[in-house]
Parts: structure tokens; C-alpha cells; sequence
């Protein structure tokens, strides 16, 4: 009977904004939403004009988000008639991640006081953040010489964007931050401490997809890398460790109940479940109904391609990926992350940087541009890309590459350009694809979600001519939103387990992308063009033929061209 | 005394449009000049929307092109007090090259016969046309057999642009055009031919300038190559050989004279002189000042590179450059060519291509584009491009490379890309003295003529700093036009050698762009990536270290901006 429906509220912190969304929890419904942009710097990003590699955004732009999102996003919801307050569950928040915060003594965020508003490094340290570029290869150096090899479970490669890497670039180039600072949280681990009224920094919750993903913590070595080693880094790291809390946990863990100050401001009944926070692709693949055996692509800014395998499985190490932990996606199983560093983000740059006034006379670049790209042959424009323009995540796992088009002519255009960088992070995609299969996790499904899938079918036919397999579509559009309200649901009581919650609440549309022979026989040829580029410039110390290149790009396009003519 | 001035015509056949000045012999001064702008096709050029690399003329455009040019600057000229169309000594006649023309029996252009007039390659083709790339190869291949050594006069690789490998890609694709063909006459021969009359294929003076850099004409083996070779090509090109006029003339000699039918029609006398033709960059340099260590570059859609040695100098052959040819330039001295395939076609394909709204907003994107350039330091944008968006001409010879941009960002802007593209035509510009240099011919001097060298001094200024050179520019802004002239001079008698009239005619402006340390400094580290690159890509079956390309970019785009900060 419908009046006894109950809902879950999932809060996605994404890179420009927050979204709020009320599901009902019987089928996963989405009964009402709001959208909170962020109002500081850039979108929402506070930059450095004199440094490309900062991304920072104001914590103030967090609190007023929640409040702004779910007090919206619940108004609407009266507007169906199942719908009240005390029938919510639980709440569930994602965030995007590595986003590490400086905290005081109380947990409050330090660029929150007078004194550090102006201070850029007091402010968080946002995911695709690279400033901590020197700290990251000095940490990966280290971790290889230590009998636990720490580095294992996350591909290898310590990453730039992750915790200790901008903590300790805080402390060499920030000391009077880093001094203010009594620890740093997660903005993962900020969100449901700030809502539940637990601060403390070392009692608040730790949730473990932050912790073994980004923060080195694994039950291998009972938590946090060791004290020596942190120590030995740098004396200062070791303090940070023991302010944490441990174990870090799952993501159905309830962290505690909301307040009765911010569910008055939200117009929710106090002590409603809050979950242990997580990364927005990790909810979000629970959200599109991760399983083994399915790859789930997040794909926006950047993308993240997550899977999850039993527990019991032959799982070996895997290089260039961002991690393997158990419980960090789905509890009780292993989440395996990967991803690329920008994809979204470079179509975005393409757009606001290089597309000529007649992409962009009626307002929206990406619409003109992608009608003209749709109407070109794969490897007619003779051109191919690296999609590295934020460096690359999976599997070469360096933010110190930069971006590269090879083929251009006098008559090249914006479009082909265009194309070029989707196809070049397509290939990005299926590097990642064949790395899982490699060793050893078979591909057998790939579910996309995110703003770019569910808007751009020339992006995701690509994909599916690229990578030659089907690509399905999550059926919610607002998979990380979903997968959060779905952990709200657990955590508040409403399933007894994340599968069983997944069974009712997600799924995938019915229309699938279906690769094309022609398409995907002149794919694979652009692939080895595309591969010998990323080796050549990615990998040290191998010397590469590339007098290839060029004539290849030259012969697929005159061969392309002939095919269409 | 003023009245005794005398007057001399230059004609300067262009990509886009013709030009007639008329110039003071005594000292060079420009009275009078008319553009007209080729009406066919786009901007003069007939394009294959199948084929990026064909490019065609309209015959009746070099025709009308005369008429309207040269009868305006007439007109014009009349201003001046002194000038008299009796006083004028001399036409001379430059135009682009290898723009070989099919003809008739009766040296008529085939392309305007009805029949052939909607015949795409019964046109003329212009010297950028790069169809014949394979019979390039296949000529490249079969002359390094024979005894001659044919391409040790052109640098070793014969060129898609040039004579032979057109008539032998017209052969194989448009039989019928071929075998309506009695003859190919280049542009620069068809001009004077037509201006006096002597039409006829078998007996029209063929200029020393286009036969020795473009058809493998030498006096060492007598003229055009062998019989035996060409017919080891094709059988039907040994006739096109014994229809070709020896010894070919330098262009200090007179063609003819001036029909009195086309005379009237531009206002001028009949039988005025008419010197024999040669391409617009040889003429140019003259125009220019060329001199033995004095390297002349034009810089255009694309650039010519020229100097002179004397003809006692030990010159060895120098690969990659498009030809050493006895009096080509100035006579009794060697002519040396060299040049980029594209400069000023790859800015004009940017700022229309890839130029965003901002900069193109009041019509002139490359002022806009040049504003913003001028702003940034060396090496800032950590970009560095190779410019060969239409292939390569010096050292390398290969039509089939591309365009090449590493280092792009999500913060990456148009004007730095822009400026890439000017830095890698000044790498490419750099290699080619470097070349000069390291087979023994100094360049002592730089003298640049051109639009971009008139009126671009960003361009200038990185040419300076990136070659660590003082670049000059010729006082005239018509150089190939003023040589022309020049020509037309010493044919008509008005000085008795090229070298007493350059002492008059010609000369460079006060204003030298001289190198800045600072900027020279940095240029010299990304030469060294540029110089990996173009290896790398450019060079056959070695295998290169490419590793280091994005981290050195990286590194020196931190440190010129911690530098500018």
C-alpha cells in the first residue's frame, strides 16, 4: 500500500555542485531533486593563477549546499502524496575525493576562521588538485622500499591527488597551515560528522573507500601505513595517524543521526540514520548496480571505472590501478578502482578554449560541435589524441603528462578535433578495460552513468565502437545520488543488505550502444596508433618507433575517405 | 634630371592573387602598384573536397590577372610626374612553383578548352598540390639508381610538389587529361610566353629557375634527365622531355617582347622586353638583396629560404634542401632553396579553424590572437607543436607528415596555442640554417621579406629570439615583385648584371629584431624537444626516447613561470 512507501535522501557532493535526491526506497523512484551550485571561485573551484596544478574549494560552500540541496529537494518531495518527512529512512552522502580537509582541534575546517580565509592551502584540497606532484613520487619511492608494501593495493603509483600527497605539500609549502592543522578529514568523512554532530577528529567515523583507496589503509597492516613510515616522510605525519579512527568502515555503517539543528533547517524530523560517507563513484556504482563481472563507468569531469570481486577470488595486484579494497564499493567484497583523469573536463576545455564562433554562436559549443562530429567517419580526419590533458590516472598513473593531437592538415577542423578527443579518451577506456582482463577480472559488462552518458549518444557510440562491446546506460541519471540515498536506506534499517536494496532499487535502461563492425575494425587500428603514443610518452626509459604514426594516421584516412566517398 | 627616370614592371604571381609594381630603376622606388585577388574557386585555389591534397588554379585567372594588374599599376603610375609608359625598360615575371600547366599543341592552356573546363586536373597545378606523393616516392626511388644521381641537386628526395611527379600523377589518374596534354609549362615559363607571343611548347624559353629546382635539369647531364630514366617512369614522359626547350635561360635574359595586342590593352608600348620567368621566392631573394652568406627568407603561406654561393665555392651537395642550381637566383652564382612547406597557411588555418569567438570578434583574429601571444613568456604554456601541418619541405622532404601540438592542459588558451604554432615554424626555420650551416655555407645574415615579416614583429621578434639571430627586413615590402622588376631591368638593358641593379634597386630597413638572452635561453631548451619530436616522427626506422618530452615541458614551463611571477 502506497502510504506506507518509505524514502532515503542521497547527497552527492560532485565538483561544481551538490545535489540532493529523494528516492523512494521500494524501487528507487525519484520522487524529487535540487541542485546547489557552489558559489566560491571558478565553478565552484578556487584556483591559483600561478600554479595550473592547484584546485582547492571552500568548505563553507559544503554546509550551505547540504542545507540549500535536501531543504529544497524535500519541499518538492511534498508534492507527492506519499511522501513525509518521517517516512526518510536515512541519508546517504557522497563526495568527491581525494578531498582532504585541514581541521581544527574541533573538527571545524580551518579556512572556516577569519584568520585563514584568505589562505588558499587552509581551504580543502580538492580531488584533481596536483600540487603534491613531487610529494607523490617521493611517497611512491619510499613505499616500495618498506616489507609491506603499501603501494600494492593502489597500482603501484601513489597519486597527487591523494591524502598524504597534498598533506604533506601542505607541510613544505603551507607550514603555518599545516601547523593550524590538528587533522585532516575527508570531505567523505567531514560531511556525515558535520551532520551528525560528531567533529572530533579523532572519533569521527573514517570511511573505508577514502581510507584503502587514497590513505593507504588496509587490515593487512592493521590500518594506516605505520607510524615510522609516515615519520619518515616527514615527523610531522606520524601525529596525523594517530588522530584517526580506526577501523575505517563500510558504507552500510550508520555514522550517526542527524541533529536536531539541521533537520530543523531541512525541514526533516531529527535523529534520521546518516551512513558512513563515501566517493561519489563508489556510491554511484552501487547506484548502477555494480556486480561482479560489470564494469561501472562514471563518466563527467573525469571518470571513474569501478568493479567489485568476491572476496574468495584469485585476486592478484594490479599495476596502474587506484586501488583495491575490501568493502570500499560494495561490503564484503573487493572495489577495484580505475579511472582517467579528465574527460568531461577536456571537452569542456575544448569548448571554452579552441572552438570557433560558429560552434558556439547559439550557446551550448557541445551541442553544434557534436552534431558536426557526428557526421565524420572513425579515421577520416587522419587525427588521434591522448586524453592526458589532467595527466593519467589508469594505468600509467602520472599527473605530469600533458595532452597531444598528431595529424592535423591545413584543412583539419574544430569538429574532427572534437571527435578526436572523444575517441582519444574512449581508447583511455578500453587501456583500463584490457588492464582488468589481463589480470585476470573478466569484462563481461559495462554500465555507464553520469551526465555524458546519459546526454551525448555520439560519446557513448564511440565508446561501444572503441572498445567493441555493448554500452548500457545505469537507469538513473543520477546514479551517485541514488547509490547514496541506497546506503541511506541500509544504514537507516530499510534493507538488510546493499545486494538486496540493489535488486529493487537500480538498474539499466533498455536501450544499449552496439558497436559496429566497420567502426570498430578502423578503431582497432587507431588503438595500436594510440598505444604506441601512450607508450612512447608514457612509459621511461624504452625507446619507441614513431615514424609510423603519421603515415598510419595518413593511410586509415585516405582509406576512411575512400570508404565514405 | 627627374625626366630621364626610367621604369621597370614586376608581375608577381601569388597563391591568392597577382601583382604588378612599377618601380624606379634608379633606385628601386615603388611608383604604382595593383593586387588582383584570383576570383576561382576559394581565395585562387580549386580544392577536391575528396582529396585535402589537391589544389588547383584557374589558367584564365593568370590571364586575367595580367590584364587587370598590370593596366591599374599603369594607370596609376601615371601620378608620378616622371613616369611615361615609353620610359618603362622591362617586365619581369615571377610566380609560384612547381604550377605546372597541361597544354596544348599550340601552348594553350588545355583547361580553357570547353571540353576540359569543368576538368579539375586539366587545371593548373599549384605548386602545393601533393596528389602525386606516391609517383614522388617511386621518382625518389628510381632516380637514386641511376648513374646521375638526379636528387643530389635537390636535396635527395624528389618532392610531390614538383613537375615531374604532377605530370606522371596526372598520367596514372586522368589518362585522358595526360593524353590531351602536348606539353607541361610551368607558370612562371607560361607568363612571359604568353606576354610575347612565343606560345609554341617545343621552342618557348623554359627558365633555368624551375627547371633546375623543380624538373631534375642540370648541365651536368645536359638538361632534363635521360630519355631512358623518365621513360623508365612512363613511357609517355620521354616525349614530354623533347618537348622542352635547351639550354634553359636565367632570368636575366630576355623572353621576348611585348605583343602589341596585349600592350595596348595595359597601356603600355609594344616591345617592351619581357624577361624570362622564375618563381616568385627566387626572384624575391634578389629583390631582397641576396648575397653570398645573406640567407633570404620569404615568408608567406609558406616560406622560401635563399642564399647564393659563388660558383668557385666548395660546395658539396646538402640533402634535404630543395635544390643547389647554377644561376636559379642570381646568375653566375649557385642557388640554394630551401623552405617550409607551411607558416602563415598554418596561422590563417588556425584563426579560422580553431580561433574562439573572442578573438575573432572584430574580424581580425590574428591581431587579436597576436595581442594575447605577445603577453606570454617563452615557454610558459609548456606547449611546443612541429609545423607540418602540410608536410615537411626542408631537411626532411615528405609530404606525408602532419601537424603535431604536445603539452595542452585543461588551462591551455588559444593564444598560446597560437603561439606554439609561430614557435614551431621558427624551429622549423632554424633547423634549415642549421642545415646551411652544417654543410659549410654560412649564414651570416638574416634578411625576411614577406606579408608576415612586413607586418607581424611577434613573429619576427621569436624568429629572433628562437634562432639567436638579428632578423632583417628588406626595405621593400614587394620583394618578389621589386626582383621581378629588377629583372625586367637588366633584360631590358637598364644595368648590365643583376648585382649593379641590386646595388641600386634594393636594401633592408633600419628596425632589426635582435635576440633577448633571456628568451633565447629558453627557446634553446624546447629547440632540443622540438629536435626530438621531429626525429622522432620525421626520421625512418630509429627509435627514439620519447619519455622525456612532456616532463622537460613541464619543467620549463614551472620555471619560465615561477621566472615571470
Amino acid at each position: 500500500m502506497k502510504a506506507m512507501n518509505q524514502f532515503a535522501i542521497g547527497v552527492d557532493y560532485g565538483t561544481n555542485s551538490v545535489r540532493a535526491l529523494v528516492v523512494d526506497t521500494a524501487d528507487g523512484r525519484e520522487v524529487a531533486t535540487h541542485v546547489y551550485n557552489y558559489p566560491s571561485g571558478e565553478a565552484g573551484v578556487l584556483l591559483d593563477p600561478s600554479d595550473p596544478h592547484a584546485a582547492r574549494q571552500n568548505p563553507a560552500d559544503y554546509i550551505e549546499g547540504f542545507y540549500q540541496s535536501v531543504g529544497c529537494a524535500v519541499q518538492r518531495a511534498a508534492a507527492d502524496p506519499s511522501f513525509r518527512p518521517e517516512r526518510v529512512v536515512g541519508i546517504g552522502v557522497d563526495t568527491t575525493g581525494s578531498t582532504p580537509i585541514p581541521v581544527d582541534r574541533n573538527g571545524w575546517p580551518l579556512a572556516l576562521a577569519a584568520e585563514f580565509a584568505g589562505e588558499l592551502a587552509a581551504h580543502a584540497w580538492l580531488w584533481k588538485d596536483h600540487t603534491g606532484y613531487g610529494e607523490a613520487a617521493e611517497i611512491t619511492e619510499k613505499a616500495k622500499k618498506v616489507r609491506d608494501k603499501y603501494l600494492n593495493k593502489c597500482g603501484g603509483v601513489y597519486s597527487s591527488e591523494w591524502y598524504w600527497s597534498k598533506i604533506l605539500h601542505c607541510k613544505r609549502s603551507f607550514p603555518k597551515v599545516f601547523q593550524a592543522a590538528y587533522s585532516w578529514v575527508e570531505l567523505a568523512d567531514f560531511v556525515p560528522a558535520f551532520l551528525t554532530g560528531n567533529l572530533d577528529p579523532d572519533a569521527l567515523p573514517r570511511g573505508i573507500c577514502a581510507a584503502g583507496h587514497k590513505a593507504m589503509y588496509h587490515e593487512d597492516w592493521q590500518g594506516l601505513p605505520s607510524a615510522k613510515f609516515l615519520a619518515g616522510l616527514d615527523p610531522d605525519l606520524a601525529a596525523i595517524r594517530d588522530r584517526y579512527a580506526v577501523p575505517a568502515l563500510t558504507s552500510d555503517r550508520r555514522a550517526g543521526s542527524l541533529t536536531a539543528e539541521i533537520a530543523a533547517k531541512v525541514g526533516l524530523p531529527a535523529g534520521v540514520a546518516v551512513a558512513v560517507g563515501a566517493f561519489d563513484a563508489h556510491m554511484g556504482a552501487v547506484g548502477a548496480g555494480i556486480k561482479p563481472g560489470t564494469l561501472v563507468k562514471i563518466i563527467g569531469t573525469s571518470t571513474c571505472d569501478m568493479m567489485v570481486a568476491p572476496m574468495n577470488s584469485p585476486l592478484v595486484d594490479i599495476p596502474g590501478l587506484c586501488g583495491i579494497v575490501p568493502g570500499s564499493i560494495v561490503p564484503g567484497m573487493y572495489g577495484l578502482e580505475a579511472g582517467q583523469s579528465a574527460v568531461g573536463d577536456i571537452f569542456n576545455w575544448f569548448v571554452k578554449s579552441l572552438a570557433p564562433a560558429q560552434y558556439s554562436a547559439d550557446g551550448d559549443g557541445h551541442a553544434a560541435l557534436t552534431r558536426a562530429a557526428e557526421q565524420l567517419c572513425p579515421g577520416a580526419s587522419g587525427l588521434v589524441a591522448l586524453d592526458w590533458n589532467n595527466g593519467n590516472r589508469t594505468v600509467i598513473v602520472d599527473p605530469l603528462l600533458s595532452g597531444l593531437l598528431v595529424g592535423q592538415t591545413l584543412h583539419t577542423t574544430a569538429a574532427e578535433v572534437y571527435r578526436a578527443l572523444i575517441e582519444a579518451t574512449a581508447f583511455g577506456a578500453l587501456v583500463i578495460i584490457n588492464r582488468f582482463e589481463e589480470y585476470g577480472v573478466k569484462v563481461k559488462e559495462v554500465v555507464n552513468c553520469g551526465g555524458i552518458a546519459e546526454k551525448n549518444p555520439l560519446v557513448m557510440q564511440i565508446y561501444a565502437d572503441v572498445c567493441n562491446r555493448p554500452m548500457k546506460i545505469s537507469r538513473s541519471a543520477q546514479t551517485c545520488a541514488l547509490g547514496a540515498a541506497l546506503f541511506g536506506t541500509v544504514a537507516g534499517g530499510g534493507y538488510k543488505s546493499v545486494e538486496a536494496a540493489q535488486r529493487k532499487m537500480t538498474g539499466v535502461k533498455e536501450m544499449v550502444y552496439k558497436p559496429t563492425k566497420a567502426a570498430a575494425a578502423v578503431y582497432a587500428e587507431l588503438y595500436r596508433v594510440y598505444r604506441t603514443l601512450h607508450d612512447a610518452f608514457g612509459t621511461v626509459g624504452v625507446k619507441h618507433r614513431l615514424h609510423g604514426v603519421m603515415k598510419d594516421l595518413i593511410r586509415i584516412r585516405d582509406e576512411a575517405r575512400r570508404g565514405s566517398g
